[in-house]
């Protein structure tokens, strides 16, 4: 458990730097990002580098004792290399070029690019490789931020063409695939495949899908030819890329497999705001504070993604600059958003950024320090979660969660094929995906949030919220030992967009022997009812009407299935309600062997090795369910608001229910 | 009265077409259409055309006993035929192509295009002119869908300013008509006039109309090009066009002048949800049955279009994929549709599709069967139908309403005129249509829906909801020997879009003494009363200040006129509610000698011949007002919710109130 | 104190010239503006000119007495021109083309358009400059109406680049006060430096501000260009522009400097229901009547802008036919609109304009009379002003308020501010500023809007809704030898919109020793509160954190200090409501002398000279506190509905509490 912070040396004058330097170890900090946007600084004209101010700040740097983390800078191409190979920008998928003059103004299938930034990250890879304190590269910056993913420039069009050959080898295969006879869509040729942008109404789903699958696959492209020439370079560095929330675009597991370490960005009130997609008493419940989940279940993400090793590379000190509204944390909430981090398996915790810069786009954005180098109001907390970690026996071996995990399934393309072909304007994978987050947080859960492909031999209980293609997860989950609760519209795809020959759900039938006769979809104001042992829940969005012969164990009101099990699987035919999921999944996680608790709404509990944190994100103090005996490491029984608690939990004992 | 369905052969293995046709008329399906979507299979490459499958399907289902509506297939130019003539694809009113990759990408205006449409068309006119089972043609498939009626490629320039010429001769004469010299917009040459986009702001509103009509005269163009052919080729076949419901963008009235027969796509749920403008909660309520009004209407739309000939072409049998929110109908509704198509006179009604296609756009819209070939769940209904039909004596004599039938004045370029120049947010002209509408269909009243150039003379009761540029229409109705009741901002305008030199409402001032001196358009919240014969009615909208000498029927809150009436002809100053018009409308067919008799809400009746039916879209029973030993074809003098009666009515016997 | 009217005699034939002329004339009428919209027919053809029309129509209009406002027709240049020099049309930040067919359809930054509009300016003037009757020139017509200052053609990079070599001299100037250094945005040479538009995501502030200024320096160099010429060929007539409410693109003081007079446009139902972003309850309670401050504040802002000189060119004369909805007037508004503006110091009102014109874009726009030449809804109240007028004592003389008036510091720049990096999607420049001058008003205080650059030494009170960039206003103002009252964000930037050295409020700490932490940007449904001397305030929008040894005037909730008080000069923290400023503000008028009362909501009191006027936008009559001998020029103690007061104040004795 570290802390850490984002630095641009280049932004500051050579005479404070060895001042910041003291300073941030002061604080308790011992790792420092930079790099990763000083290009022009590095290379201000093309092949001209001008390594010596970064050779004196990363040894001021490591002279204080601060372990670096080296960023390469091709999120950020200077203006002589866009005016020298214009081609390297993106497109927009209203044909317009996306130019210079903030960031990301790259296309991933511009091979001119791919030279240039490879020839960049060699330079600095050949210069600082061998530095001892640097201890780990960063891969250019959040890829996929601002809608970066997916371009449409002439050159997409070829690149696109032979990722399809390579896919199906013969344009009969693609038009089976696609289903071209549809609207005489056929194609003669793979060279007259277009992008699937510009047409009269939408274009063909599977398409669209394959556009997304091999968007995704030019950045993993990239990344892993940047990868492969930082691990010649720089023997025994750990290699990351910071990733962003809520940008889905690209397969993060995919991205993951190589990674030495995952890292991301934790903007809980910006997130909150702008992205979680809550409805507005939410957003302002929440506004300060941030969703109790919204952080947490990226955490779990990014641990899965790094495969337990996994970085918060930017922690939000205060208010943001890029929200519709940018509210400030209430007191308390950079401390615990870094305790909450750890307790989720954290590595290092670093905040961005190091002093506030008082230019350009992102001058509203908070700091460690006001632009002047006052302490900014976040610093005082930095100082005490530094001082607190000090008290903690070091968890970190302990990376990924207990026995009491619970499994969820999240799959970036699903995100993309409901995007694609939603069927209902409120069918949204994120939201789906945190109903069930949610409710087995508020169960005392703790979860692992896993890709399609990991191994869920040992998980007591699987939830999958939804997958619409799930061939090879079903594989994988056959060999569960556990349960599995599947959300709707599981399985009711083929890889290639389609519908299952044997009807929906498709592979999920070998355990569940269903077939969906239509589904429903439906407006704001239409809801139906669940019945569930003797209980009613209202709910909406989503409801599927099944044909089988197994005993629903639940029904609508109409009176056909809502809900079927079998064979330690379950089937849910609609969209839950969070209500309906807690009465559910309390019921399946103690059948399961796991010991659900029904904690107050704003309560979070995460357990860490042989530590047990509890998090109160409401503004009324709670009190925790512990024997009186208990002894803390921090806090105590009554946990304050916007307050923490660190205790070390007894074996399997489970807490009592707290209300 | 026959059944039919929408079938493409193409997306089939050959193995199952003989299973299909069997099955079809076994289920009492009669006609079948297919064809239009398959350029790609029927010329894979230019010139070289594969007529052995279509030969083999069309032999099938003939020998199967069906009757083949054939499809061209010019909504779906194929690919090589696009990277051929790049000319043909439509522009945007932004300046951008619409490109290949779903349908429609065609712009009427291209030479190119029609001589490559015409080409194939006359191909398959002299493969399948003279087969005994091809009974019609269907030219092309939904014209103006997703936008297409309006392109704004180079070329349409000057076919434009050719258009113009022979409309105007001198472009002295042009700017007389547009006013030209306001702003400086003067043009000393056709060949100088652009077309109305991509302005500063926005364009002279005469230009815009110019252009709204010249797109429509393109696409008819388009069609009787074809339809010549077709004539020419396949001697004594019926031809079609099918048409979309809420597509508004061409003339359908003109179209319909040449057509043997109309035919249109009746999607009661994704009407309501997506097309009908309806507030929340009436959506909500009719969520999955249809607004009880909105496949009625274009019912009379059509059967006016086709003077008396018309079909449903695509009838939904279930959940669509289109709308935002896409439920499913709730049972009973497949069949109450298609009775309720009966009842309006048509002589055919085809489900869309046969088979859910798992594959491309439309895989999620519901078919007969499912993708695996199980019946879906309209196949019950369907067959219920097509048994209950035999029951029924023939009534396709009798095509188009009754004596007690209301003309409703509908026209097209009114809805371009609103559009073009809306002076209040609020005023749609479909909106107001559909309150006459609904208001005469609560009447118990049957409607015929009329262009502008329709024959009046015998009409008890005409309502125009508004006709701006009504000079035609007032010519026509002077002829008419009944009452005829004008809504507001009729006769406002002149036939090129300006103010009439008497001032509104222009030509109506021949039987209606009346000047406008301004209008009131007016917000959301903001509303006025309307007094008439001692109540009150709160109105919205639009209010209009009247000088003239008539003593008004009713009164706004100022005291100035809000309703004049002369000579059996009444102008509405104002946008009326519901509730007004069910009062003085029902005073009005009553004076005009018709029987109006207000029905619950949920309710329809429909007389076709000797028979009346009456449709329930509502949850509850309804009994009906008849003597108690009426003797019933279907059902009985209660109606259950969602159900369907028919009876014969007995000469001129007006029902009982309804309540 | 005068009335005129806007013709145009191209749109009618020449044989109704005289009569118009009379009518004005009889009508009371004594000024009239012509030729701003004829280019087409005063020069139909490159170089070939058509003087006589016009010679003939100023003829007439001077013969019948009329003074004579002549506009150069630069706002819309013909097609000719167009089709000539294509080059001169704008572009928007989309990258298109913004064509022929409306007007403004010119780039500022075109040295084309440039020449050929002095071109037709000098011609104008050469004829028309020494006509007796001319006795004023009108420059073009509202720039910036249609979003036309800034463009973004392909000349305007090199303009623009030129603008920047002038401005830093040096691109290492330009790198440091944009701060490019942050994500290597760094420049080489001048002539790399793009047009802010078509970035990733949001450019440079400093770089988008500095085009809204360069965009602004192009429209006043286009200006000066055109009033050098006139002034050499029209010697002693005065010159304007006509400007539009709520168009804040250009720095109407910057072009004030030189104009003789400036004039502008009021609409205050149109302003009202689009412009003014009110919410709806308040839109439909002033929809008939206009918000009582919407014209109020631009009377008071155009009256510095023209230091004292000023006229309302336009006057809404009835409904207009470019808002949402566009509703009547309520009877009596003209004549209210008409006295209020002569009450706030106006030395002209014209009405636009004299008849309706059936044809083209504004045929839904009221005039004074109607198509037919009919006198339309508003003849009646301008005869009764004109007859009204003469009734008073000309005070023409006392052009800018009285000794009561306020300063409210309005700067055009601010709004570019907080455009471009709002940091809160409520915090909108135009809503502080109407918060302020509405609780002013309120108070029964007369306001002169000033420019930053005015004089404001002898105010008793000044108020300042917000300056970001505050550096010379802060200088001018500690001259001030009154109060003044900054509200939030001021001194907040530098000048090249940055964060100051010495952090928020900047420059203002030379009077007012805070630093601001931390700002709050609050969501709609968060709220904070404000106790001052015991009171406590709900507000919103905004927050900030002080670090200050000055004891706080008033607390937020949270206990640290919301307002700060400081030799005369006050800093409020936060987004002040209505109801807080009507209590500050009341005091702190009163401690500077004034004589603040407060006013019905829905009554105004205003000044001029030696009268007071009080106007009742109400739907109640209301009873004015004056003495009961007081003399009234025109109305009554009790002031009924939508009507007007006039009585001669006395002295400094203040009015009564009225309530």
């Amino acid at each position: 458990m570290h802390l850490g912070v984002c630095y641009y040396p280049e932004h500051w004058p050579e005479s404070c730097w060895e001042k910041d330097a003291e300073a941030m170890v002061a604080l308790g900090l011992r790792y420092v990002r930079i790099g990763e946007f000083a290009w022009s600084r590095l290379e201000p004209r093309q092949g001209v580098y001008e390594w010596a101010w970064l050779d004196r700040a990363v040894s001021i740097l490591a002279d204080a004792g601060l372990k670096i983390i080296l960023g390469t800078p091709t999120a950020t191409p200077p203006k002589w290399l866009v005016d020298t190979y214009p081609e390297i920008l993106p497109w927009d998928a209203q044909g317009r070029v996306r130019g210079f003059g903030s960031r990301r103004h790259t296309c991933f299938s511009s091979d001119v690019w791919l030279e240039q930034s490879l020839r960049i990250t060699e330079a600095m890879a050949r210069r600082y490789g061998d530095h001892p304190a640097v201890v780990a590269w960063q891969v250019d910056n959040e890829y996929g931020c601002h809608d970066t993913v997916r371009s449409y420039a002439p050159h997409c069009r070829p690149a696109f063409q032979n990722w399809l050959k390579r896919k199906y080898d013969t344009v009969d295969a693609l038009n089976q695939a696609w289903g071209t006879v549809f609207w005489s869509q056929e194609y003669d040729d793979f060279s007259t495949v277009e992008l699937p942008v510009g047409t009269v109404t939408e274009a063909n789903p599977a398409h669209i899908l394959d556009y997304a699958r091999f968007s995704s696959d030019q950045v993993i492209a990239f990344h892993r030819a940047h990868e492969k020439l930082l691990r010649q370079h720089s023997e025994g560095r750990r290699i990351t890329h910071n990733m962003m929330g809520f940008v889905a675009d690209f397969d993060h597991h995919e991205l993951g497999t190589t990674l030495d370490v995952a890292s991301w960005d934790s903007y809980p009130l910006g997130f909150t705001e702008r992205d979680m997609n809550l409805p507005r008493p939410l957003i302002t419940r929440y506004a300060r504070t941030g969703h109790p989940d919204v952080s947490a279940f990226h955490h779990d993400l990014y641990r899965g993604i790094g495969r337990g090793n996994w970085w918060v590379m930017e922690q939000q000190p205060g208010p943001v600059n890029w929200a519709p509204f940018n509210p400030a944390p209430v007191p308390g909430m950079i401390r615990l958003w870094t305790w909450e981090a750890f307790a989720h398996g954290a590595e290092l915790v670093s905040y961005f950024r190091w002093r506030q810069f008082p230019h350009a786009q992102e001058q509203m954005h908070a700091g460690l320090q006001l632009p002047n180098g006052a302490p900014a109001s976040a610093w005082k907390e930095v100082a005490q979660v530094a001082q607190e970690c000090t008290l903690l026996p070091d968890a970190s071996t302990s990376k990924a969660g207990t026995t009491e995990s619970v499994a969820l399934l999240f799959d970036y393309p699903s995100a993309w094929v409901y995007d694609i072909q939603a069927q209902s304007a409120s069918f949204r994978y994120m939201d789906l995906v945190y109903t069930f987050f949610t409710t087995l947080r508020r169960l005392g859960l703790d979860v692992d949030v896993c890709g399609p492909n990991a191994d869920f031999s040992d998980y007591a209980l699987v939830v999958v919220p939804t997958l619409p293609i799930a061939n090879r997860a079903v594989e994988s989950l056959k060999r569960c030992k556990g349960r599995v609760v599947w959300g709707p519209r599981s399985g009711s795809k083929t890889p290639n967009l389609g519908i299952p020959e044997s009807l929906p759900p498709g592979p999920l039938q070998a355990n569940l022997p269903l077939a969906i006769e239509y589904v429903d979809s439906l407006g704001p104001d239409l809801s139906f009812q669940v019945t569930w042992k003797g209980k009613t829940y209202a709910s909406g969005v989503w409801r599927e009407q099944i044909n089988s012969d197994l005993e629903p164990a639940a029904h609508f009101d109409g009176g056909s299935g809502a809900v079927f099990e079998n064979q330690q699987w379950t089937y849910l035919a609609f969209w839950p309600s969070v209500e309906f999921l807690l009465d559910y999944l309390e019921a399946t996680a103690t059948q399961a062997g796991l010991n659900p608790v029904r904690l107050p709404e704003d309560l979070r509990l995460r357990r860490r090795g042989p530590f047990t944190f509890a998090f109160n994100f409401g503004n009324h103090a709670v009190a925790l369910p512990v024997p009186a005996d208990t002894s803390f490491h921090l806090g105590t029984r009554r946990v304050p608001p916007h307050d923490v608690a660190i205790w070390e939990h007894r074996g399997d004992a489970p807490p009592e229910e707290m209300r």
